[in-house]
C-alpha cells in the first residue's frame, strides 16, 4: 500500500484528499460491506455515491447490456434516455417539467447559474457562509468551505444558517427562542439582498443544499427556507436547490430535500446518488426558464443524457422503489434518531441528534455540551472517527469546526447493519470519552 | 419516431441539438455500424467519441467487470485509477507527469483556466474566433463558435487562425505566400497581447484545438502554433491544448495533436474519446504547476478517477495498442486525401482535402473552387450531408460557413469501410453536383 500511495503521488498528486491517518485501500464492495487490500470488510456508513448500495447488481448490469448496446450522444433519438427524464420528472412536483443531464453536480450547479443569471439579468448570488457546491471556476468563487484561491466573487453575500441545534460559540442558536432566531436571520438575508441591490449585482439567485450538510446539519427554524425563498424571488432571483446531498430519498421523509421546508425550487441540482457511482448530473427547472434559455444558448453536453448513463439512472428509481429504500431510510433514521439521543444520555459531550434520515451526526464537545463554555471539539470528533476506522465502521466528520460526526450510509444499509453501526459508535465514544 | 420526438421535446425540450432534417433513432451499434429503428444500418463517419468502435466488447467487459466489483471517490486508494494515470501519462512528454482525472471536456478546459488563471495572477485569455471547448460559464464566455448569450469576456481576445487552404472570401489566405501569411497571423497574436496588457488583464493562457477543426480544419503555416506558444509563455502566460478533437490518435501522425505542432504545452485538456463513450476528461500538466494549485485549493472531483472510469480509459489505450489503431488512422488517413484530391478533381466545387489522419473534409463552394469569387456553400454542404445520410453514412459540417464536410469516423474503420464512405461521398457529390 505504501509502495500505491507513491505511485499515486507521483501520477495524481499529493493534494488530492485522502481519508484517515493511514488511507484504506479498497478493492471490492458489495451493499455496504467494502473490502480492503487485505480482505477485511468494513461497514460503510459514509459514502453516498453508491446510493443503493455498492455494485447493486441491477445498476451493473443495465450499465453493462447499455454499454454492450449503444452509448451515443443525444443528437440522435434514443428511447432510453426519454424514458429515464419521464421517470425522473415525475418524481418532481409538477412545475419542474423539464430536466437537463450533465455528469455531475458541478456542471449541473453551473449551468444553473448561468440560467439563473440570464433570466434575472443580475450577477449576484447568495449562498451559505459555510458549503460546497461544486469545482468550476464559477462555483469556487461562491466556495465558503473549503479552500479555493479565488476568493469569494464581488458578487456573492453569504448567509449564516441558523442551527437551532447548533454549536455556536458566540452564542448558540438553541439558547434564543425560534421565533426570534427565524427573525435575525431572515434580516439577514434582507440585508444581504440590499447589499447586492445597492451594490449593482442584483439578485441572480439563491443555491443551497436542503440538509445544510456541510455547515454541520443545521437545524433551521420552520420557515426559513420558506422566507428565504420568498425574498429572492420578490427581489427577481431564481431558488437553486443542491440536492446533491438530500436528494434521491435521502432523508426519507421526502425523495427531494426541498419538499422538507415546503418549496418548490426554481431549478433542482442533482448529482452523487443519481447513477449510483456512474458519473450522472442533471438540472430539473420549469419549460418556461428553458424556453428562456434554450434559444440564446447552444447547450450541448456530448456525454449528458447518454443512454448508458440513463440507464444506471433508470436502475436506481426502480431499485430505490422495489426496495423501498426511501421508506426505509424513514425507518431507519427514526431508529438512529433515538439511538443518538440514548446515546448522549450516556456521553454528555456529544450534542442533540442532527440530520434527517440516513444523513445524520452528533456534535461533539469538548465537555458536556449542557456546560457553559463547552466547545466544539475537532481533535476528539477525529478521534471518534479514527476509532470507528479501527473497528471498521466508516463514518467523518463535518461543519463549521469539522466537529459533527457525519454518518451517510448507502440507503441500502439494513436495520441490523444499522444497528451495528450504532453499537460501534456507542464503543467509540466509551473509548474516546475514557480517554 | 414522431412520438418520441414529442416525448423527447415534452422533458428534454426542443432546444438540444439534433441531427438531420429528419432525426435518426438509433438501437444500437458495434464498430463502425450503427443500426437505427427500422433495422437499417449506417456507416459511422462522424462519430469520435466511440474512438475505438462502437460498444467495443474490451470495453464494455472492463466497465462490466469494474463496476461489479466496486466504483468508489479517490479518498480511498484504489490501483486502478493509479494503473491507468502512468499508463496515460507515459504517452505524453516527459514534462506532463502528472494528471487530474475528470468527468467531461468541459471540466477539464475549465479547471485548466484556473490552473492558468492562478499561476499567471492575469485573467486575459486567447482564444480563436471560431472554436468551442465546453459549456461551464468560464467557457461560455470564451465561446466563438456556437451561441453563448454571455458574450465574449472582457478578458478575452480572438485570434483568426490562418489557413493555408482557407476559403476566406475576403481574401483567401492561400493566396498569398506562407511566410506572409505567418507573418500576419503572429502579428495579429502581438497585438492581441499587447490589448490585454494594455487594458489591465494581462495573459492567462491561450486555449487551442490542435486540429483547428470548428474552425474548418484549417491547415496553419509551419511555425504558427510555436510562435503562438513562444508569444504567450512570453507574456507569462500559459499554453492550454484541448485535445479533445486532435488527441487518442485521432491525427495518425501522432498519439497528441500538439505535437504535430512541434510543441509541449504546458496543460493538456482531454475528453470525448477517452473514455469511449463513458463520461471521462483530464488535464495533463507538470508537477510544478499542480505543486502550486494543489495547496490553494481543495480540489476534489467525485467521480473523477473513479475505478470505473479508469478502466474504461485503461481498456482504450488497449485496444489502440493491439489494434493498431493509430497507425492504422495514418494509413487509411493516406489513402482518404488521396481519395478526396482524386474527386475534387471531378468536382471543381469542392476545395483540397483539408484535416489530418481519420478527421478530413472539404470545403464546398457555391461554383468551381478555382474561379475567382468562389464562395463557401453552406445549403450545397447541407445537401451532400443529407445525400449522404439517404445513403446510411453518417457525416456533418464545420467551419465558419458551415461549408466544410466534416469526416470522423471511429478509429477502428476498416479499409473496406473507407472504402465504402468514399464510394458514397462520390455518389452524393455527384448527385448534388448534378442538379
Amino acid at each position: 500500500m505504501t509502495d500505491l500511495l507513491t505511485r499515486r503521488f507521483d501520477t495524481l498528486g499529493p493534494y488530492s484528499p485522502l481519508f484517515y491517518d493511514r488511507p484504506l485501500e479498497f478493492v471490492r464492495a458489495e451493499g455496504v460491506w467494502l473490502t480492503d487490500a487485505h480482505g477485511d470488510r468494513y461497514l460503510d456508513g459514509y459514502n453516498n455515491v453508491p446510493h443503493v448500495g455498492h455494485a447493486h447488481p441491477r445498476v451493473v448490469a443495465a450499465i453493462a447490456e447499455q454499454a454492450a448496446t449503444l452509448n451515443i450522444h443525444t443528437r440522435y433519438l434514443n428511447d432510453r434516455v426519454v424514458d429515464y427524464a419521464e421517470r425522473l420528472l415525475a418524481t418532481f412536483d409538477d412545475a419542474l417539467d423539464r430536466i437537463v443531464f450533465t455528469n455531475s453536480g458541478s456542471e449541473s450547479n453551473d449551468l444553473a447559474f448561468r440560467i439563473a443569471t440570464q433570466h434575472s439579468g443580475a450577477s449576484g448570488i447568495l449562498i451559505s457562509d459555510f458549503s460546497y457546491h461544486g469545482h468550476t471556476q464559477a462555483l469556487a468563487r461562491v466556495t465558503t468551505g473549503l479552500r479555493a484561491h479565488e476568493g469569494l466573487g464581488p458578487h456573492v453575500r453569504t448567509l449564516r444558517i441558523p442551527d437551532l441545534d447548533g454549536a455556536d460559540v458566540d452564542g448558540p442558536a438553541g439558547a434564543q427562542p425560534e421565533d426570534a432566531v427565524l427573525d435575525a436571520a431572515l434580516r439577514e438575508v434582507d440585508e444581504a439582498i440590499a447589499s447586492l441591490q445597492a451594490a449593482g449585482f442584483g439578485v441572480a439567485a439563491v443555491l443551497f443544499d436542503s440538509l445544510f450538510s456541510t455547515e454541520g446539519l443545521n437545524r433551521v427554524p420552520e420557515g426559513y427556507v420558506r422566507g428565504l425563498a420568498e425574498r429572492v424571488r420578490r427581489a427577481g432571483g431564481l431558488v437553486i436547490a443542491d440536492e446533491v446531498q438530500s436528494g434521491f430519498g435521502r432523508t426519507g421523509r421526502s425523495f427531494w430535500g426541498h419538499r422538507n421546508h415546503g418549496i418548490v425550487p426554481d431549478l433542482v441540482t442533482m448529482g452523487k446518488p443519481m447513477g449510483n457511482g456512474h458519473p450522472l448530473g442533471g438540472v430539473a427547472l420549469p419549460a418556461a426558464l428553458l424556453d428562456e434559455f434554450g434559444p440564446r444558448n447552444m447547450y450541448f453536453n456530448t456525454f449528458g443524457g447518454n443512454p448508458v448513463s440513463a440507464a444506471a439512472g433508470l436502475a436506481v428509481l426502480d431499485v430505490l422503489a422495489d426496495e423501498r429504500l426511501v421508506e426505509r431510510a424513514q425507518e431507519n433514521g427514526r431508529a438512529i434518531r433515538a439511538a443518538l439521543a440514548q446515546l448522549g444520555a450516556e456521553h454528555p459531550w456529544i450534542g442533540v441528534p442532527k440530520g434527517d434520515g440516513l444523513f445524520f451526526g452528533v456534535e461533539v464537545y469538548d465537555r458536556p455540551a449542557a456546560d457553559a463554555g463547552a466547545r466544539p471539539d475537532p481533535a476528539r470528533t477525529k478521534a471518534v472517527v479514527e476509532a470507528m476506522r479501527h473497528r471498521r465502521v466508516l463514518v467523518s466528520r463535518i461543519g463549521r469546526h469539522d466537529s459533527v460526526l457525519k454518518m451517510r450510509p448507502p440507503l441500502a444499509i439494513e436495520a441490523a447493519e444499522v444497528d451495528l453501526l450504532l453499537a460501534t459508535l456507542a464503543d467509540a465514544l466509551a473509548e474516546v470519552g475514557g480517554r
